[in-house]
């Protein structure tokens, strides 16, 4: 975590940057899977208890992109759009994603998953250089939102083949 | 400057973030133009001498982005793919973009430009967080180039009324 302290003035600007690694038994080329392809997408990063999904397209290709809009207990929705910049199959997944809660950006980031082999299963690297505006959301909250998500792709990677 | 060692592997990233920052005599809404207006843009960072511009699109709006082609010196083509994540009129503009040199990527960055009055001028505040692939590129190399474009600006700031 490296945080800047965060400014009084309405349209502030946090910069921060933080690195998770995970190791998976699975083969990269599983990992990398589960990173491209939709419907797999859908269940471990999307889907879940009490999210009702009203959008969710996806086109994994550099200069194709994500647009996910879900609300979570009957609260606002919240708009995802992400870029992908940088595709190496197997190796490399680098994306841009703007996230906003109703008419209200929260942040834009740019994401960093790199997989390399380790023994039968690969390490993943996931690295977020975030930009989060106006006191809206935390970078705190985002890596803690973030392990939870990469748990949720280690349960995905054991249930499927 | 905060740059993590390179790697030796041939898919390697450094992730590094720098902030650059530069008081004008203008008005905010003067530089702010001068990042939203697409001839103005042209002007101070896509012309030059020895650069053949093959092309140079530019939708300044939240979901918008800019796609330009160039060489230098009769070398090979540079491309950036830019898109604009949040953009707070005088105040804010935030964008991705991706450059590549030929087929090769180079990198993908984040930027955010933060204007705020300092007396009757600016002050610019210019953080790039970027994911720089496969030693192609550096970072310090970016920041460098930073720096001249934000003289660049300067003179176009004081060329245009």
């Amino acid at each position: 975590m490296n945080q800047s302290a965060p400014e009084k003035d309405e349209h502030s600007v946090i910069h921060s940057t933080f690195t998770i690694e995970r190791t998976y038994p699975q083969s990269p080329e599983r990992v990398f899977h589960a990173f491209a392809d939709k419907a797999t997408v859908r269940r471990w990063r999307i889907e879940g208890d009490g999210f009702a999904i009203a959008e969710f397209s996806f086109d994994f290709r550099v200069g194709g992109g994500e647009v996910s809009r879900f609300s979570y207990g009957g609260g606002p929705e919240v708009r995802l759009d992400a870029q992908f910049q940088d595709i190496v199959p197997d190796q490399r997944i680098v994306f841009s994603y703007r996230m906003a809660v109703g008419p209200q950006p929260m942040s834009a980031s740019l994401t960093t998953v790199e997989l390399t082999p380790s023994g039968d299963g690969t390490r993943l690297t996931y690295t977020e250089q975030g930009a989060f505006f106006d006191g809206v959301d935390s970078a705190q909250g985002r890596e803690e939102g973030t392990r939870g998500l990469l748990e949720a792709l280690g349960a995905e990677l054991q249930k499927s083949k």
